[in-house]
């Protein structure tokens, strides 16, 4: 069995994308809070394992892996089931890419340090959050019009939700009118009352705030 | 067998991904220039198939598939040999980790739309690319510590280095001291002398400009 400890930060929306995946398969982990707000993830040992200095990072056996989707992939090639990918080569494909348009194209240009280099008013901060992400979660709208069922991607849950759903909860941090997304904001509430999405989201963690 | 078009521009790093896994997999693929500095990714025929305006965007029978990642997943599946993932899964996960450092905590944040909003001003941009590109590419460089053989991971080619050497060349082009990074050129310089990457490489497409 191996020993995986997560580093993770309560608030942090990749971070969230992991602990539901291990949550939704039911596998064993330590978790281990980075507090990014006191810059926790810049000193040297965890800089050490995690050179981007991001959470979340997954220690597996003492070997560091970071960046939540890598992490999710290598999850769902170690514990198959229950999948978090389709089985048609297509599908998954439509399945990553949904993964990618949240994870490239939004929340890593809205993300903390960025908005700090950008500027140091907060009023500047939140335009440039909203602009970004209101920018992909039209094209995630319009991609989950081909795609949707209950879930982003036909009737199961994917990796494409466990992207989404922390994307929208950082929408709504910052005033983004989900008003103009209904399919977003209705795959949003329906995960939001799952047990796995609720026990992994950022209001169940310690050291959460409201 | 499988019709595929490409759509994409001659100088986008994220599309030099995805013509070098074509090339290195001897896919015969259609190939279709879209201008980015006339704006060709935003008309409404392209903005359908490609929701996020962007490229590459690869059509498989008619089908739109969008995020160089998740279409080299989709190519990998699909033409497994020869192989742009290791077999070992922790070595896998890998080279995923240095694909989405450079995926997505670096190009996002240098692309062109993110600079055009963020200054009119060339050497504000020019400042912007240079501080993101340094940042993920010091990390880059402390992972390939760790990793890298002839390749970005041990002695075969993968899709790290299909990210990595698109990522370097665009160092070059914002003037960033390469010296810091002797891994990632040294890597860089390797694979340009492989005919499929120098197949795929923004100079050699048809439109480049010196």
């Amino acid at each position: 069995m191996k020993q995986l400890k997560l580093y993770h930060y309560w608030r942090s929306s990749s971070s969230w994308r992991v602990r539901w995946a291990l949550e939704y398969k039911g596998i064993a982990y330590d978790s281990i809070p980075v507090n990014l707000l006191q810059n926790e993830q810049r000193s040297a040992p965890y800089t050490q394992k995690s050179p981007m200095q991001n959470v979340p990072m997954l220690e597996i056996d003492g070997k560091a892996l970071t960046e939540s989707l890598a992490i999710m992939e290598w999850i769902e090639e170690t514990y198959p089931k229950p999948a978090l990918l389709p089985t048609d080569a297509m599908t998954r494909a439509t399945v990553r890419e949904l993964c990618q348009i949240i994870a490239s194209d939004i929340q890593p240009i809205q993300n903390l340090k960025v908005m700090q280099y950008y500027s140091a008013d907060p009023k500047d901060r939140e335009r440039w959050a909203k602009h970004w992400i209101s920018q992909g979660l039209k094209a995630v709208e319009a991609r989950l019009n081909q795609t949707a069922g209950t879930f982003s991607v036909g009737g199961e849950l994917t990796m494409a939700d466990l992207c989404l759903i922390p994307q929208v909860y950082n929408a709504l941090r910052f005033n983004v009118d989900m008003n103009q997304f209904p399919l977003c904001r209705r795959i949003y509430d329906h995960c939001l009352k799952l047990p796995h999405c609720d026990k992994a989201a950022p209001h169940n963690r310690p050291g959460a705030q409201p």
